[in-house]
């Protein structure tokens, strides 16, 4: 583990950490975006650090995609996320004495990260080897009023002699990142991805223009600086120049300072790209956007920031009484999120967010599925631009889908600009399920927002070129059951097996949403060109689905003869096998019985309705004891689907697993950025779980259960267009609409209507006994809930 | 199509084609080769040229294998046939214009390899553009006496007017040989792999030594130059110069013709190699081979060369009277095959020989397959040395065993050395059938030649470490059925199945050969560390080897579940999507029923007493419909089956097909080297389809029947020790011992002793009316024998 023992603190997070060994990790948990712009918490004088990182969502390197035997289809072009040039670099000397952490004596270090004030904050005294004591403050910010710019508050201040102070404060490009990629070719063009272009200085502020060499991308990166008037308070000015040269840009201020004296100013830096937009409307946006900034002032800012955080908790916070670190992890979950989501504007949001590199900030499926629910219910306008992106990635998923001699649109596994970017496509072409994921996205968001103008500009089209896919992809058999042969599902300990049914249940709900939206915009199917003998068969086509049921074990196996292949040798496994991909072939974790993250499980939950209880409960029995959770994306469907049978600390076991993800670096890879997906699934957990919330065709239903040391749980949710409140106890829960018109939903199997005004409060199901909890494999329960939230 | 058409000859194949399309065709099946020398037909004055190609058995260069994503258990170095030092090169310049057939006017261009001579021969006459005429005759072997020896004779004559040749004979190292890798590492190490460590000159010899860079071998190359006496001829003498520079040893030779006077010298030239022998020691030996030579001469080495062919062809010829383009085409294969094997020491055949670098010079499965069977009848000696080859490399698979947690051995899939080196797992590593196909021919070849002492110092080990592997790979069932899941077969159209059916029933004959070969040996098998339980496991577990059949369909699928998948849609596939994995995506292929090669047919060869005549007849009509034959390894195992079946029409147009596949590239890829599995098939088509030559556990057994266009057939074979001789006719068969003892056989079901003297004749089985012949997929049918023999 890598990670720093936070402070428990429920709207912060803190630590005097100043161990090299956890700065990455602290680098990804102290990340700074509002979605747009991503700051890594590197500290400001740049040195030491984990990873450099500053990312602008949707700029990226192009380069050769290498394979040691080439095949039809392969992808010859991938994509990485590169470093836009780094504006959080702020290098202070004291008497020549460059300052850094490795050097003299750092006293008090505290960085804290603020939910509700949405800054870095960070103090320290340092003594120069000289025996000169200076105090160093400084609090960052990425604006989420501001979308191109983020800005730091750097004070120093001379403690017990008169110093010299020199800062160098940059702009600093084609800073490398790590990359795996054997390749030479791929690794020059990321270790100097960016051309420059043009560069202008005036005053304290410069503006720089770069070009990456193959995606062709133009970034431009500004900046100024706005000293506190130190002659009002009598004290010398601060002699300040401004330069721009190669890949650097760099204001140098000078001051002198008596013992006590401080320097204070303010680095307001912008950051834009474009891939059309020419240098000089590029360069006068990014001048602006700082103009803008500088002129609404730090202090403007921060109140800017506190503002649009306040009205973000007020609808998103998730109040959960029991475990404080419980309730500081959740809200870690919801804030990155939002930073990760809330300036979206056409773009997704990569596996990492803006916090690292990692995955080389390429999307998945994984956005659809887990964080995807998560936007609707605190930023709707995110999930829709978001939704927005993938619609318009159609053209290049009807070009895959062409490649692959399959109909409608097949969108790309992992990508940053839409073209698939997946070199192994037993666990990408292979996975067509992100294709229905994205369908039930849409159709879930339809659901909770009512949004009909996206429904007809984009969801009816994204639904119709899935359904197509499906139906070219797919095959009747004799009997007319619909098979889908040769696909992956999520679990990626197997591929390419025949009817996985994950895939098969969400290709239903995509065939019948995508009929249902023909049907309900008749119009804008008419103008798609699809007739109702296509709405027709997507409607039978759905029916005929084929669900393979193992009628011998009683259960659904992950896809047809799943149940029979033989069983992982759970007991042989040592405990630093695991990840198990990381020890064994994939020939042989492909052939037999282990899971790596929820599959069956996961349909359980996102396909409710096609599964009874018994099912439900058989079959999550039978899954726990195979999977090994070497994937983030398990433990929170595994939480809801333990909650919905009842098995509350197993639940709340997974809860905590997701809920420390992050913080504690389970997955010892944090510092490559912050795992969104899991995040997400903090909320769904808590929201699906111990609210027991799922929608469908019949309607919304909510099953609250509280664990035995939850007290007490509030959360919203957004359903048909209105935003409703749980209040939850261990006995009752109360519901009141907080936006919007009235709602019909189920508690706990009891249909209520619940009307804007006034509140309606139920007692929950008792619980019945479920029995004892399915075991997992050897080593792979997850830590227990009461350690997770007190050790370390 | 690329190939020139060749006169009709029985005993050789010529041309007087100049298509510069056509050179690097031409230079595949004119190659010459020993088994450990291989000269392409390069012309001699290397310009111009398809690809250059000088190969040593054995000499490759290390390669780092680019992965778009890596995996565990992936090759991190691949490996790359180059080409050694080629001393084919001897230019000529007439007064001073250098000679190529693009420039000034060539007449009378003629080639021909002469499969009785071991040579190569050349003759043209050419006039500069300055009207000077003179006739140039060239002569090459590979000399199968002097293994490490080529010599070239060469003359040129002035007919019309004086004139001042120049004559540069070189040995040039470094010459590139095409990469299709993308990976510039690659690329760099491919273009310049030799690094020179020495040179030595001594009058008209020289010799140079290089190192590949990575690999570590060392490569010595000699040259020595033996100009006709031509003082003796009153002729003033030439004048003679050696220079070894660099990558380029060269002899000058300057000489003055008047009309009608030539220049005629001969160009010895030695290759050798080693991975640990001191330079000094490799550039002794070459330089002793070369010597030898020369003491011997160009007429002696020509007789040589002459004797060791006619013994071959007095054991090894296949007389088939009907068309003479198939006896030619017979007697290519058959030498091409001696060309790739005779000198072969410790040391397997690549899948192109030494003909070309296709496939990087690596060695497949299909040379056990499709190889060893022919050299056991007309080289055992060949056969020997590669399977002691696999033995060598045990100790690689036995790491790779131990890499995929799997006990025994597990042979390289693609391999120079022994090390693996494919770099997609699914048709490789997933492939584990190449372990049972060397296993059986193992047994094969001990069976045919009963060579003990290579049983019991390698066969025992090979059989048993094998046996291990299937034992830990697969799995017994609850009903105590042997399953092997996750596999991929022959067929490349598929992959990654449970219970491939060629793979399990060639894992039967592999353990009962593991266990008859350590009770025979029980000395060895107990040095071994072979118990008597280990023993009765390989029994129980042959005899328990699930076999799936599809009782619906009442035919044995490829493997479980295959015939329950969706048939490829032949009728929408245009001919020229064909080959159908350059025009398709794996993922499609993989789940549908589309077979590149013959996988469940080449089962019923191989393991036939595994099947009834009617599982065979059943199996062979599903079969032929869904096989597209886009592998040349295809057409002769259905050339068999077919006549086994009494499809003889069928049958000999395979047969056509797999003779024709070089001579006409029908592939369009014999530039890349000769397909010597498929001539292999050659072979196996006639000996085993119309000869009908079985041999199992129930001993060996006959059953031939001729197409109606074949006449006459005669072949040997070796069987049990001796070799027997078979003059088929359409109405009988005459058996003779050509060397060993008695041998009992079943000639059409009726069980005859063929004593060591005298013949026995026996009428053949009446040809029953096999029915129609099944059909191919739309547009796949093989070209029908006639016009194989007669267009072009």
């Amino acid at each position: 583990m890598t990670a720093p023992k936070f402070d428990v603190d429920p709207w912060g997070l803190s630590t005097g950490s100043l161990d090299a060994e956890c700065l990455a990790h602290e680098e990804s948990v102290f990340g700074l975006s509002n979605g747009h712009v991503g700051w890594r918490g590197n500290l400001d004088e740049g040195d030491p650090r984990g990873l450099a990182g500053s990312y602008l969502n949707g700029v990226f390197e192009e380069h050769p995609m290498p394979y040691a035997e080439d095949g039809y289809g392969y992808p010859e072009t991938g994509q990485s996320v590169i470093n836009v040039p780094n504006g959080q670099i702020i290098r202070l000397a004291v008497n020549d004495e460059p300052f850094t952490v490795r050097h003299g004596t750092v006293e008090d270090h505290a960085r804290r990260l603020d939910f509700r004030d949405g800054t870095l904050s960070r103090a320290l005294t340092w003594t120069t080897p000289a025996g000169d004591a200076v105090e160093i403050r400084s609090t960052r910010l990425v604006s989420f009023e501001h979308r191109a710019v983020a800005a730091v508050r750097y004070s120093v201040r001379a403690l017990t002699s008169p110093v010299e102070i020199t800062i160098e404060s940059e702009v600093l490009a084609n800073e490398p990142l790590p990359t795996e990629h054997g390749d030479p070719r791929v690794k020059d063009l990321l270790a100097q991805p960016l051309v420059g272009l043009a560069s202008t200085v005036s005053g304290s502020s410069a503006t720089v223009v770069h070009r990456t060499r193959e995606s062709g991308l133009t970034v431009a990166t500004g900046m100024e600086h706005v000293i506190a008037d130190r002659s009002e308070a009598g004290e010398p000015s601060a002699v300040v120049q401004t330069h721009a040269e190669g890949d650097v840009a760099r204001t140098t201020i000078r001051a002198s300072l008596r013992a006590g004296e401080s320097l204070d100013f303010v680095k307001f830096v912008g950051h834009e790209w474009s891939a059309r937009t020419s240098v000089a409307a590029l360069q006068e946006q990014v001048g602006t956007a700082v103009s803008e900034a500088v002129r609404e002032g730090w202090d403007g800012m921060l109140d800017a920031q506190r503002r649009h955080l306040d009205a973000f908790w007020s609808g998103a916070d998730i109040r959960i009484d029991g475990e404080p670190r419980l309730q500081q992890a959740v809200r870690f979950a919801l804030f990155q999120m939002h930073q990760a989501s809330a300036r979206l504007e056409m773009r997704s949001i990569p596996g990492k967010g803006l916090t690292g590199s990692g995955y080389e900030g390429h999307t998945f499926w994984d956005f659809e599925a887990f964080v995807l629910p998560v936007l609707i219910s605190t930023t709707p306008r995110a999930a829709e631009q978001a939704l927005r992106w993938r619609h318009a990635t159609l053209g290049h998923a009807r070009d895959r889908a062409k490649l692959l001699h399959l109909e409608g649109a097949a969108f790309a596994w992992r990508t940053i600009d839409g073209r698939e970017s997946s070199g192994y496509w037993p666990a990408s072409t292979a996975a067509f399920h992100i294709n229905a994921d994205i369908a039930v996205a849409v159709v879930q968001y339809v659901r909770a927002t009512g949004d009909v103008a996206f429904e007809r500009e984009c969801g009816v089209e994204m639904l119709m070129e899935t359904a197509r896919l499906w139906l070219s992809l797919g095959r009747r058999d004799d009997e007319g059951a619909f098979h889908i042969d040769g696909v992956t599902g999520p679990d990626e300990y197997s591929a390419i097996m025949n009817d996985n049914v994950y895939t098969n249940v969400m290709v239903q709900l995509n065939l019948r949403g995508a009929a249902a939206a023909a049907r309900a915009h008749a119009d804008v199917a008419r103008d798609l060109g699809i007739s109702d003998e296509e709405i027709s068969a997507w409607e039978t086509t759905a029916d005929a689905v084929h669900i393979p049921f193992d009628a011998k074990r009683d259960v659904h196996p992950q896809a047809a003869g799943f149940t029979e292949l033989a069983r992982w040798d759970f007991d042989s496994t040592h405990p630093e096998q695991y990840l198990l991909h990381d020890h064994f072939p994939y020939f042989d974790l492909y052939r037999k019985q282990v899971v790596k993250q929820a599959d069956l499980v996961l349909a359980l939950l996102f396909a409710h309705e096609a599964f009874s209880y018994e099912a439900k409960d058989r079959a999550f029995s039978y899954y726990e004891g195979i999977t090994v959770r070497d994937s983030s994306l398990s433990a929170a469907a595994q939480a809801v689907i333990a909650a919905e049978l009842g098995h509350l600390d197993l639940a709340y076991d997974y809860l905590a697993e997701v809920a420390t993800l992050d913080l504690d670096d389970l997955h010892g890879n944090t510092e490559e950025g912050l795992h969104i997906a899991a995040l997400g699934g903090v909320w769904m957990a808590i929201v699906c779980g111990f609210g027991g919330l799922r929608d469908g065709a019949s309607g919304p239903t909510f099953s609250p259960r509280l664990p035995p040391r939850v007290s007490r749980l509030e959360f919203g949710v957004r359903l048909h267009g209105s935003v409703i409140d749980l209040d939850v106890t261990p006995s009752h829960t109360t519901y009141r609409i907080r936006e919007g018109s009235a709602l019909r939903i189920q508690h706990c199997g009891e249909e209520i209507l619940v009307g804007p005004d006034g509140e309606v409060r139920m007692p929950n199901s008792p619980l019945q006994s479920a029995g004892s909890p399915p075991a997992q494999p050897r080593g792979r329960s997850p830590r227990p809930a009461g350690r997770a939230f007190s050790e370390r």
